[in-house]
């Protein structure tokens, strides 16, 4: 069987979708209504009882977690050089970069996003909408000081990382969200990753236009 | 130079901690007290501008996270068999349950003992430990389940994610996290990890008592 990835559009599954594109993976998308919340449905429990996308149907089973599944995927495809597999410190930073994107960067924007997950009422979602685009500014600076040292954001090597970024450099752009204009490595490493056939043919395959 | 681990006691460098005893490493200890919020001093911000713990310094830089540390850990000690380093497939399942327990379980006690990261204010620290404990229950509720097919997280070979899981569940039965006496299988796994000679081990070096 193909691999089968289940995405929402433009949700953090983006970042798995499009390093599978660049892996030049063979793989079927199948779509998940958040909208509809089909991640609550019976079905889709079955495949990840987390009920959070992404998940990555595969022969050996199911594999959830973007810095998993990116990790993955750089071991997986060795021949694209996704990540330095073949050293255990380089990818260990890779690894280091994707889980401080998924516990803090990831974990700021769904207090804006998804306050209900974290804490019940409308005062205390107000509390962290307030707080979050501080935290979300704390994190981009330490992102905008990585970039410093290359195109991309371990250096002169495009890893899973940059996918997995770009992710989360685009829900930055959107209103109230902190200040993405204090960020302008980051705004270019965004174009940079977004101009990739890759990232554009995946953005085409979510029906995702703009940037 | 020897890899140096900064900790601070009971904190989540702890699974790191028993990892690196368990693979057998040579390192050194360094202490960081959360309570001088030693972790907010120039000096450490140096070694980790993120202001957490755990950070490994080695010869090659600083790495941290715990899921990347712990993934470092299986890889770059392989004769101790830490994690299926040879299976991709079987290694990123390792890396999805240490990232769950690093972007949910973790994230969810961290709304109890550290409020404020996410919101300002007593009625939203309120609201969030409210919350917490039924999003804790909901989590372990999954890591029951998981534990149905052997003495370890991953089934019958002990890895790099059973320390991890061994400190929150250390923190889960605390007052005011959930219902611990739920679920008994996480509690003879805690049980079964603490027994072993690498966790007695970090725990004295740790100044750690009880369970």
């Amino acid at each position: 069987m193909k691999p089968i990835l289940f995405y929402a559009p433009g949700a953090c599954s983006l970042a798995s979708h499009i390093a599978l594109v660049e892996a030049g993976a063979d793989f079927e998308l199948r779509l998940v209504r958040l909208a509809k919340a089909e991640q609550r449905t019976p079905d889709y429990l079955q495949v990840n009882p987390k009920g959070r996308v992404p998940a990555l149907v595969t022969e050996r089973g199911v594999l959830t977690e973007n810095p998993a599944i990116l990790a993955y995927v750089a071991q997986n495809w060795p021949e694209t050089g996704l990540g330095p597999i073949g050293d255990p410190w380089a990818m260990a930073e890779v690894n280091a970069f994707n889980s401080f994107l998924c516990s803090s960067v990831h974990v700021a924007f769904a207090h804006i996003f998804r306050p209900g997950r974290y804490a019940d009422g409308d005062a205390a979602a107000r509390a962290m909408r307030e707080k979050s685009p501080q935290s979300l500014d704390d994190f981009f600076v330490l992102i905008e000081a990585k970039l410093e040292a290359g195109l991309w954001i371990h250096g002169d090597s495009f890893s899973v990382s940059d996918p997995y970024l770009y992710l989360f450099s685009r829900w930055f752009q959107r209103d109230g969200m902190g200040h993405p204009e204090r960020f302008p490595r980051v705004r270019a490493h965004m174009e940079r990753v977004h101009a990739r056939p890759a990232t554009q043919n995946a953005l085409a395959a979510e029906a995702l236009t703009g940037n």
